[in-house]
């Protein structure tokens, strides 16, 4: 193990000056610009956000609450009897998310009432705190199990993660608090226990190496950043009980920066990444940071889903091997794609390159979006891109124990909400980053950035566009420091991209449109990004994709939805899309939370023939009879699932192989 | 529900009469030939059931013994101190099923070694029976859990239910003995215990339905059919705990008479259906029956592999929804399999229906004998029809916990290995029926049938074939009763049969070829199935398997396997195969225990960048070079992953589609 050197250790960002950032690294090719420096003003974000405020975070409440998973505290601090937990040993986890989500929105849309409520669960969290600093609600002195007696499966320092994660978000928020006290404790009790001399071994499930880094930023305190790295280091060595995926399931079958993709359980293997990346820029371990990003690679390129999604298998909740991604029983579990943009967002700041905003535009986009329904009293768990029957249904006010059912009010186990109220509360704290004389939009959202460049001068923006449903971005220096670099992002799936400054409109090569000048308050630009609907066909060797093809906008993935009840109810099974055929764009018709459907052209396949044994020698094809051309709307990915029981595709067989 | 009614209840028939079959229905369409008059001589079968005599039987007595499975019967005996148990809670069913083996053995096989071995296993089995009859090695007074208290995943009248199989084939052995004298106390306990006025409820893995029906059938205690038929009428009204794949996880989901199609875990599927169907056989259900016909005929048709393998889905070890069938996450456990089989035969005596023969056909060649490698001391647990990468090896010695490995000497959870073995002990069991007149051969083999009709008179058959390499069967009439019907199957894979009587040859119609008439010794019939390859492509709803074929030679599914080693490996990610291409069928070629190989072209589809994201537009088909034809080798998928690390494919991407 490499001596951590006091000299590379950074100089943590004293509390007032870290800003309201979830991330906050002591070193790296980009800084971010914190969450409350971008004011989102209109348009997808801005709804969404605004839902989040208004309905999502009091949903997570009452369901908390409901599920009795408040009452756990409660009784941990002795203020009520003994009560069956409704749902699973790792539900301090929830609470602290939603107490992150809390802090985070407190601090950019200040309101008396949460502020108080937020007061109060802090209050109770740290009254069930032990007075050695213990502190979890299952184990421990007050809980069912002994403290540290199941490490594989107990979620204990997980839960602790998210306390500290929580607690950042505080302390970046320029509170002292019983939250950010009890985390403290927590913090310092479990490096005594698992630090130098004390036990071997980590979590089942990573989650407490990201907290502990975090509160290491916030805190200076080396210790935590001792402990995190212990954890990392520690972890790769079969030491976990045997599981029905084998080691991999918990990223245990190899130490982390020998792996050259990821595997296992998918919400594990991004949390590792986020919190060895973290470790990795502190310590300044370029190998391990290296190995992050190769892991990073190889997973988008083979074992991730058109929508960012991944994890392939329901067993597990795991990546499958490599372009095993199937579409059906794709697991791209919410909690996956929020584990993938931490991990993304820290290997944009290490890094600087562009790839991982363009992973984190598609995970938005086609993952996070698509989880809460439009009302916000519904999520998804799990997000198949094929529904070849309609799915399952839950009743209002259930909370089912699978998790392959469509949007639940909540889950048995629900992890996915909470993960998503406090990723859409700090949202704007993944959307722009400054670097020695450079400010770079990485996320397109009308609204305004108001920051400083890495030198200290004040640089505001004011960004309009109807993105995602236009390609044009008009951004206007609103109050510019003289001289700086000007980087609007060009994402991956964009052709030929166009600036325009002063009337000048000048082809845009490479990922990022840099303008570098002395810019005057009132300037303006506007980034063209062209954006057709465009027909995608899978690499070759995914089997479980082979003559498909699916349909994206910009950064919107489209899908065939049927509608059970609609008059214009399409059988999915059996249409087939014209690859040919035009495309065309239809604004401002479709669900009400879409702005552009996409219309596809194709035909009608024969019907099989039922109840026959389904392999069947092969014929000359039959000469079809003249196929009925028909036309069906695609909607964006996100938006499915909200019109009642329908059947769904990303991916659409394609015509051509039929003939 | 229906009262049972003495007239309908039938005879069963008395121990000395009822022959040494498995199944032993009291009516219904055909009657079946017993094991012990059906003579394996050579070929396929006579060195698969010879492996089972010299290898097999004795590899899992030796590793039950290993894993201490027989241990737990010594603690509850209190014979030994108590120690902890390799393997989950029922063990003891495995124990069962090997003495069910060895009884089948031994009645045709006698050997006093096994015969002394045997003796030992049924005493110390009858040494922990309690002294109120029960017994079971986990629960009960001497083990880990109070009994009853986990019906839903305890086994523990699945582990009856097996005990009782083995007492039947003792008991059609004409022996009694502590196995029979413990199984019929075990019963009674079950029929005080859960009988009118007794618990409500049945165990979450059904096989005690069947065990109790033919324990009915081989001794005439009709409690034993009131007890199953209580069990089969008490599912399926969502009683079991909550489990991630639903209640249809055990088949609680809805009353067996009400589904149309089997879901959930696979064995326990099939493990009902085939006690269910003894019910409505044995009770006279004909809406039941019905029920069960009707479920088997949607499955075969919507939810069944190629291989007759069932089972899509890892999680919950279950059947997918219809037409979803992975080849690479198929899970199509051995298990499952075998009691396919044991639910087709009873469907096949009932309806005396063909397809149920060729279901038992397809599932022998193509599950059954994949399972054991040809040196008889590894199994496969799980079957996928894709392997893209080579699969998961295990060391000599190990018993993996994962299921999803490559043949292994023992697993973890050990169902398969001896569920094989009481297969193959049974074998000829399943190979001929009678019925009013007429002998049936429904299965072809080289060897003897030395029987009596229904009518009891003695008739004998002689039956010579190199099935399933040549499709020509030569039965003489080695001893005849004069007038009967000889009736032999044409397996609905067969095109133009014919078959040969006197030098007059005649196309069969129908799946049976019916011939009636005086028959005399030495009359010989000749069969012909033509038994070209055939290319076979998949229903268009099989999603999966979109544009790829699959190659059937007679009763043989045949695979594309790349042995890594070998110096002519192809790469079958890239291989397409030229479906109007010849197929040669090249004999004695291939590995040892293959008899004709199928020669297959195709070309090499170019490479697909590494590394980049996997989706691209579509661009026009380049115009390839041109592609070099590629022979390879099919084997029959049997015989795959004895020659190395390989990768493998059943469903083989076709190249029309790639111009």
């Amino acid at each position: 193990m490499t001596e951590i050197t006091t000299t590379r250790l950074g100089a943590p960002a004293p509390v007032e000056q870290a800003g309201l950032s979830p991330v906050v690294p002591s070193t790296g090719q980009q800084v971010p610009v914190p969450a409350g420096a971008v004011r989102l003003e209109d348009g997808f974000w801005f709804e969404r956000q605004r839902l989040n405020t208004d309905t999502l975070l009091d949903h997570c409440d009452t369901w908390i609450d409901r599920m009795g998973w408040y009452d756990t505290f409660r009784v941990a601090a002795g203020e009520e009897p003994h009560k069956p937990l409704q749902g699973k040993l790792f539900t301090d986890a929830d609470v602290y998310k939603l107490l992150e989500a809390f802090a985070w929105e407190l601090a950019q849309r200040p309101d008396p009432d949460r502020e108080a409520r937020f007061a109060e669960l802090a209050r109770l969290v740290a009254a069930a705190q032990g007075d050695d600093g213990y502190l979890n609600t299952y184990f421990g002195p007050k809980g069912e199990e002994t403290r540290y007696t199941n490490l594989a499966h107990g979620h204990e320092l997980y839960c602790a993660g998210h306390l500290f994660q929580a607690a950042v978000a505080r302390l970046r928020s320029g509170k002292e608090d019983d939250l950010t006290r009890a985390a403290l404790r927590l913090a310092d009790r479990i490096c005594e226990d698992f630090g130098v001399g004390g036990r071997e071994g980590s979590d089942g499930h990573p989650e407490v190496e990201m907290g502990l880094m975090e509160l290491y930023r916030a805190t200076g305190r080396v210790r935590y950043l001792e402990q995190a790295r212990r954890f990392i280091d520690q972890r790769g060595h079969r030491t976990f009980q045997h599981h029905p995926i084998g080691h991999e399931y918990y990223l245990d079958d190899m130490p982390v920066r020998d792996a050259t993709v990821l595997r296992g359980h998918v919400v594990r293997a991004m949390y590792l990444t986020a919190g060895a990346v973290d470790v990795a820029v502190e310590t300044g371990d370029d190998q391990l940071l290296g190995a992050l990003a190769t892991q990073w690679e190889n997973t988008w390129a083979r074992r991730t889903y058109l929508t960012g999604g991944m994890g392939s298998r329901h067993l597990g909740e795991s990546f499958g091997r490599d372009f095993e991604l199937p579409p059906d029983r794709a697991y791209t579990e919410t909690c996956g794609a929020v584990g993938s943009v931490m991990a993304a967002w820290r290997l944009l700041l290490a890094t600087g390159e562009a790839q991982y905003a363009d992973a984190i535009e598609r995970l938005l986009y086609n993952m996070i979006a698509t989880s809460p329904n439009a009302e916000g009293d519904r999520f998804f768990y799990v997000n198949p891109l094929l529904q070849r029957e309609p799915g399952i249904a839950t009743e209002p006010g259930e909370a089912p124990f699978r998790k392959d059912t469509l949007r639940a009010n909540w889950f048995w186990v629900s992890c996915c909400p909470t993960n998503v109220v406090r990723t859409l509360a700090s949202l704007t704290g993944y959307f722009a980053t400054v670097s020695d004389g450079s400010l770079t939009v990485q996320q397109y959202f009308d609204g305004t950035i108001d920051t400083r460049l890495e030198d200290g001068r004040p640089v505001a923006l004011r960004v309009r566009t109807e993105y995602p449903w236009q390609g044009r971005v008009e951004v206007t220096v609103a109050s510019s420091p003289g001289r700086f670099r000007l980087r609007l992002r060009v994402p991956s799936w964009a052709g030929a991209a166009t600036v325009t400054v002063g009337g000048v409109t000048t082809p845009v090569q490479g990922p990022y449109a840099e303008l570098e000048r002395v810019w005057s308050d009132g300037d303006v630009v506007v980034l063209d990004l062209p954006m057709p609907a465009v027909v995608l066909q899978p690499d070759a060797r995914i089997d479980a994709l082979r003559d498909t093809v699916a349909v994206q906008r910009g950064p919107l993935v489209y899908c065939a939805e049927s509608v059970v009840e609609a008059a214009d109810a399409v059988d999915l099974d059996r249409f087939r899309l014209d690859v040919a055929g035009d495309l065309e764009v239809r604004e401002a018709a479709g669900p009400s939370d879409v702005r552009a459907t996409v219309r596809a052209t194709g035909v009608i396949a024969p019907a099989e023939p039922d109840g026959a044994w389904p392999y069947r020698p092969v014929t000359a094809a039959a000469s079809s009879p003249a196929d009925e051309k028909v036309a069906i709307d695609l909607i964006p990915y996100y938006a499915w699932s909200n019109r009642g029981p329908s059947t769904m595709r990303v991916w659409i067989p394609s015509a051509s192989a039929e003939r």
